[in-house]
């Protein structure tokens, strides 16, 4: 018999049961809270059409995606490779939420607040702690203007990580249209925007000085303006008015006024739990961002767990009028990374029972006791006892079963008493 | 701007959040119904290469899979259509489940007990209350020899719909070896019993009239033959050894002992909430059974909930040596469908509050009050006051949300004491 490789597909990987445990542990977490707060869950399936994926942000994801070949006789009259295809696998959970409001809408409330989470995936070239498939978490409200859901998402989200049991974090947050108004006042035209936005992004990577040497071929002035605003920037105090006011930015007033009452209410929720900060330095990659945008950061190792903001623009693409929205999505496998690494044991506090039973009717027998921890809502396991019974026993302990019985055929229960594995040798 | 059309997937849908929350509520069941057992859970990825989904089971299921197409250089070499494709997405999750235990075997404790719930795809033709995304839900046990593993999976999973508050089923047992003892002593060769199991696992469907109908082309006594096996398997109370015995096959002794061995235990567990009986009509359509199936069936309406059985050879495809498994795949989406209809509320139990508030300042006020309630374990949802505010009411209170306060500027917080509808005429 040949035997077929048993590798997963390039890229993609198996989950083990200790990591399941800590990924169930955080989705509860997640859910509950945001149940909590109004959101109920919805799903969108997995594929989705070619203009849905491709005429949403553009190039760039483009050949991030896994593309789904026609079946039957649509498939043998397909004269070229675009037409080959009908369906991709999604690459986020954004796209498929503004399809979802515009076919569903008149079933939906509106404000809608809703949760997602599910697999997403991009057909990047492997590479260590990056995957092809990985699971997202997205959570979004539609129809509420600004700053309301700006200031309901920063505080719901930061709840739901403290429900975790994160501490060390703090909110950033900034707008796109200080960003632009930033560009503008720098010197740098409308096309050019994009690039420098590209290079801005980068400062926690390459440093204030990287990023001033990135932007120096467009110009001194412009790049001089930049690494002002920058400097700025590093201050944990600053304030959108202040920032504005030192910069002598174009920025409407209410663009300042929403940050700092998001800013203050978060400090006022948090209280001494997690911070908030304005960063104009913060971009946030995806181009659909039309208002607020906002990052959690862990404050001992800077990295982001979770961001989003104002995109009130893309729902319209299926609607064709525009619709208010507001989005956070939080980074759900960076979570499962930093609790797998803190020794997550979810659920230590349950009965673990182990049945070791003899024979075939012990067994059968052993389920009926078993049966009896978990009705009481303990866990209980039934296993063919071995010759070896210490060495089980020791296993079992290791794996969390404290609890451990014997079962013989004719049914009788007795509770071990210990004894260690010295009893092999007898 | 041209707007795209905002239809899922061809045959594809999106799930709304009262079908979610049922959806939840019985996963919840279920998961916590098989961890109590000993099953923890594992995952798969959605994608697995071609020969993985070819190479098992054959035929019928090619056709089902959605293909994916390889990218970069390596789709521009292929020069044919097979060339072209590198994987496809899962249509089953027992597939999948034998690779992960051959890829992961040196990780696993043996025996091996899982639990899987996740989305398969299968390209059919899209029809009513079928589609080509849908969610399996399985638990196996892997190393464990007939018969334990049989009687465990088929108690457990009578456990679990009890806890999701089914009452009205029962478990038919059978196994292949009966049905292939059947078709050698009705005169059938080994070439033709293929055919004749498909034709008696629609007994269902077309009646005993039918399926003998469909078996006469191959000879008057054989059909004579099954016609008198599926006239005693009417019999509610016949069992294996009586059936053995009566159409004189040639069946090895402790087949005949482990089905008696799981009835007997399965009725003893069930009381008078479930029941079992001997079926040997039941065939279960997947080639890779081996020894004992069984299926959940309600009693009411006669379709099923879920079945399985063993199938000892596949892992063996990955290994090169056979591995003894059992499993069970549970009929989630069918029992979405029977809670929907039942009207299932999951989470009456809890306080649902809304807050209307007045302004920005009033949001962001209402969003402390509520904070309140979410801690205390309820559920507080914030929104803007509207005009009309008695039909604002009367729709949070048709939503479940029976307590609503106002929320001012100021942020002063009053309960709603009622006065419905009319108020909006002042």
């Amino acid at each position: 018999m040949t035997t077929l490789r048993p590798e997963p597909f390039r890229g993609m990987r198996d989950v083990l049961p200790n990591e399941c445990e800590v990924r169930d542990f955080l989705w509860d977490r997640i859910r509950r809270t945001y149940a909590s707060w109004g959101y109920p869950r919805i799903e969108t399936p997995a594929v989705e059409r070619m203009e849905v994926l491709f005429g949403s942000d553009g190039g760039e994801n483009e050949k991030l995606v896994f593309q789904i070949l026609k079946r039957g006789e649509k498939l043998e009259k397909a004269d070229n490779l675009a037409d080959m295809v009908d369906g991709g696998l999604r690459y986020d959970l954004t796209v498929p939420l503004a399809r979802f409001i515009a076919a569903n809408r008149a079933d939906l409330p509106m404000p809608f607040r809703a949760l997602q989470f599910g697999p997403v995936w991009r057909a990047e070239r492997p590479q260590k702690g990056r995957f092809r498939q990985f699971n997202q978490c997205d959570v979004d409200v539609v129809g509420l203007e600004a700053p309301l859901a700006e200031l309901e998402l920063t505080q719901a989200t930061s709840a739901c990580l403290a429900a975790i049991g994160l501490r060390d974090f703090a909110v950033r947050l900034n707008d796109r249209r200080i960003l632009h108004a930033m560009c503008k006042a720098a010197g740098y035209t409308d096309e050019q925007r994009g690039g420098v936005l590209v290079t801005l992004d980068k400062v926690d990577k390459i440093g204030l000085g990287g990023v001033v040497q990135e932007l120096l071929p467009m110009g001194e002035s412009a790049a001089a303006f930049m690494e002002r605003a920058l400097k700025l920037a590093e201050q944990p105090t600053l304030t959108a008015q202040a920032f504005v006011s030192a910069m002598a930015l174009d920025v409407p007033a209410n663009v300042v006024a929403d940050l700092e009452l998001v800013h203050s209410e978060l400090a006022k929720a948090g209280g001494a739990a997690w911070g908030a900060r304005f960063d104009p330095s913060l971009v946030r990659g995806m181009g659909y961002y039309t208002g607020m945008i906002f990052e959690v950061q862990h404050t001992k190792y800077s990295y982001a767990l979770g961001g989003g903001g104002r995109y009130d623009d893309m729902i319209g693409r299926f609607t064709g009028t525009s619709l208010p929205a507001c989005g956070f999505s939080i980074g759900f496998e960076r979570m499962v990374v930093a609790l797998m690494e803190q020794g997550l044991k979810p659920d230590a506090s349950t009965t673990h029972a182990a049945y070791l039973a003899e024979g075939t009717q012990g067994f059968a027998h052993a389920q009926t006791h078993a049966t009896r921890t978990r009705q009481g809502g303990g866990t209980a396991v039934v296993h063919v006892r071995k010759k070896k019974v210490g060495k089980q026993i020791a296993a079992l302990h290791a794996t969390g079963f404290t609890t451990v019985y014997f079962v013989n055929e004719a049914g009788e229960c007795t509770l071990d008493q210990g004894g260690g594995s010295d009893r092999d040798a007898g």
